[in-house]
């Protein structure tokens, strides 16, 4: 075998052509959607008034294996993918570990993460469906980015609720989907029922995921022609984000490279899910027994702590329940948290696998992640968004125990993403001001008391 | 010939192992440096005070055509390079023109530019020196970051003198300096002789880059084991940057591409030195016809209406003088103008080359250089900085006149790195408050009248 190259880039012809669902190996699957009025599982035309049609048929899908990854969008990934898989052979060095470590490196688009394979796909279907418009939310503004690039390239219009208070802090996130054409509104605003009534009510917040998601949703369904996306813990969104996990199997089994272990940072589970699809899906037909890790904040910690119930997704209750890991839908992070990853719930597929012991979950405290982080930017040269550097972080710790017991372990980690959008977070790292949060059993018994009651 | 590829990556062992040196080609070289006390050609003694020694040789070799890239270098290099050459599939079909357009993209590192192609040599040879400690100046900030990119990576000690108003203006540049373990002084300040000055004649002032190059010098003369690096206009400095044009080179010929034209932007003038290097050579030789273009914003014009006449490289008047296109150092392009490329000169190399009719120069608005720019952001996905785009602006003039003339010309142009730091231009842009600025006579005039009477 010839000396592995530090950036792994298939060809064109190499680029996987399917998609992965891991849900036709699952032995057990995820509990279906439930209507939080009825209680009863919710139906595909339920799910199309909100979503577009073909994704609710991905949504539901649980018997092909491979899905075909129609050639439009195989065309656009062709802009942005394949990513590298990249031989950390420098932090190796750091580390001095005979560890071998990779990382899958989906930061070299402009929304600066994953978020556009699923924002690709999706974009595409609604086009395809005669859509117009569609709406979201955006915290961070990662997928906001993401969706108003894939929007421009189909032109079809797209409105962002940006949560108010990260449209204010971060005005170059809101300048870069403005850019691409996509309108953003400050939630919550007048143009909804909910946001004048939350307005109404409180003047002077600053918003929440929640109450943008329920303004999104609001205008969607009042919209001809319109309807609302999603980019994470959605069955689809992990099924889009599989193209992370082929190509990196695919880069693998041309070089030869067995991961022992694969670690991803994991919020709503969108990409973790993705790079461990082709991998975890072997793993369960007893092909492999890679270790597979998600890695979360100590300070949101769904998996670790939180309770495997049926919840609503968003805080303003007006999704379908879906079973899953969570910390109920009213708790709220620490403001200090800077590292993102702040989702009370976990993707449902991702929960049913960690149920039934396909994988482990980690917690880990934001300044080491960002420690872990800043020595890898220097070493490595990428600066990682915080959230990938979750999974960096474990992956360090990791080659540094090879280090103790002379294990010449493979590492494989998902670097999700750039940090250059999240520069306040490192300044306050740099500066001494970050400070760690673990909530106490208190603080979680106050989220768990907002769980739905599901008879 | 199977179908170009969206992005052509070269293997490892295809990256080039030389560096081209221009110089060894041209029939006339530029005119040597001038010690500004005496008006005497530079000795390497003297420039050895300032630079780095293997910087100073290579700065004064015009002998040899190909120098060796060092093998350490070549590996720094791995992580970032190749960059992609990219068919611009997208942009074709958006303008439904008949020419074949390509770009050469060196966005994908976290400096976000080419500047990290020099930054990782001068380090280099700096620690090979024993150096323990370099300076250099920095105004929009990208030259600051690459450097301190480099110098965590060699581990050795960087200070860098971010003019005031940059510094303040964004704190996202500085803060990702420091994340590198940079040290950033916003510049005049009280650490050296020439800021206490000018900070006791003006305390209010925002400082400026010749200020700032002024500092970064004085300290690197007084402090021992240390030297000065600069990101831009040397020879030395545009042969690192010929690893663009190589690695475009070795493309070109694996898929069997003739560019017809090359457009680069130019400022200080290395990226696009880099990029047309093994091209120009074979032009000189009589080997191609290919159109080379430089393309400079209409509001700082030194190739379209400067002078070619010695000058000092920094408002200053600290540098040796050097022969080239300039406005004169004194020239202050319009605070208005938010699209890079501000120096007042440009590399000596560039402009003698373009003196003796091997490069034409075109002069662009920057509110038509920001419209090319989204234009293609949306079809093409990745948000061009401002100075990139004023090589795509013409690039896509060119491919417009294609259409109109039915010719099937193939351009190519350097894409040199991404908007991420550069969305307040965009929002000026976006909001309609940005606005042209061409100089008139009497404005070149003032900048003129700063040029030193050389004997």
């Amino acid at each position: 075998m010839a000396k592995i190259p530090y950036k792994i880039y298939l060809s064109e012809e190499e680029m996987p052509k399917y998609w992965y669902n891991m849900k036709a190996v699952m032995k057990e699957l995820p509990a279906p959607f439930l209507n939080p009025a009825t209680y009863k599982p919710c139906t595909a035309e339920e799910l199309n008034q909100v979503f577009c049609s073909e994704l609710v048929e991905q949504e539901l899908n649980s018997s092909d294996r491979y899905i075909e990854i129609p050639e439009e969008i195989r065309n656009f990934y062709k802009m942005f993918r394949p990513s590298p898989l990249v031989r950390a052979y420098c932090l190796e060095k750091m580390l001095d570990t005979p560890a071998e470590i990779y990382y899958k490196f989906e930061g070299t688009n402009t929304s600066g993460s994953h978020k556009l394979n699923s924002a690709a796909a999706q974009v595409y279907y609604a086009k395809k469906q005669g859509l117009t418009n569609l709406t979201t939310e955006t915290g961070a503004g990662q997928w906001g980015t993401a969706l108003a690039m894939a929007c421009a390239y189909y032109q079809i219009a797209l409105t962002v609720y940006m949560v108010k208070v990260s449209a204010e802090q971060k005005p170059y996130r809101k300048a870069v989907i403005e850019t691409y054409g996509g309108r953003v509104i400050p939630s919550p605003s007048d143009t909804t029922e909910i946001g004048r009534k939350i307005l109404r009510e409180n003047p002077n917040t600053g918003g929440s995921l929640g109450c943008a998601i329920s303004e999104a949703i609001e205008v969607a369904m009042k919209t001809e022609n319109s309807r609302y996306v999603l980019g994470s813990v959605l069955d689809h969104v992990l099924l889009h984000q599989s193209i992370i996990g082929q190509e990196t199997k695919t880069a693998c089994e041309k070089y030869e490279i067995q991961p022992d272990m694969i670690i991803g940072c994991a919020g709503g589970g969108s990409n973790f899910g993705g790079l461990i699809a082709p991998f975890m899906a072997d793993k369960i037909e007893g092909k492999n027994k890679i270790e597979i890790i998600a890695v979360e904040p100590a300070s949101c910690p769904s998996l670790t702590r939180g309770k495997f119930a049926y919840d609503f997704g968003d805080t303003g209750k007006t999704t379908p329940l879906m079973k899953m890991y969570t910390l109920g839908s009213g708790f709220i992070p620490s403001p200090n948290h800077a590292g993102g990853l702040r989702y009370h719930g976990m993707s449902p597929i991702i929960s049913k696998l960690y149920q039934d012991g396909y994988l482990e979950a980690r917690a880990v405290e934001q300044t080491k992640v960002f420690e872990a982080a800043i020595a890898f930017a220097r070493c490595e040269g990428t600066l990682p968004a915080p959230e990938s550097a979750h999974a960096l972080k474990v992956a360090m710790d990791e080659a540094i125990k090879c280090k103790e017991t002379g294990e010449k372990k493979t590492i494989l980690f998902g670097l999700t993403g750039t940090g250059y959008f999240d520069l306040s977070a490192y300044m306050s790292y740099n500066n001494g001001s970050m400070t760690d949060y673990i909530p106490t059993d208190e603080d979680l018994e106050k989220g768990f008391a907002t769980l739905p009651q599901v008879k």
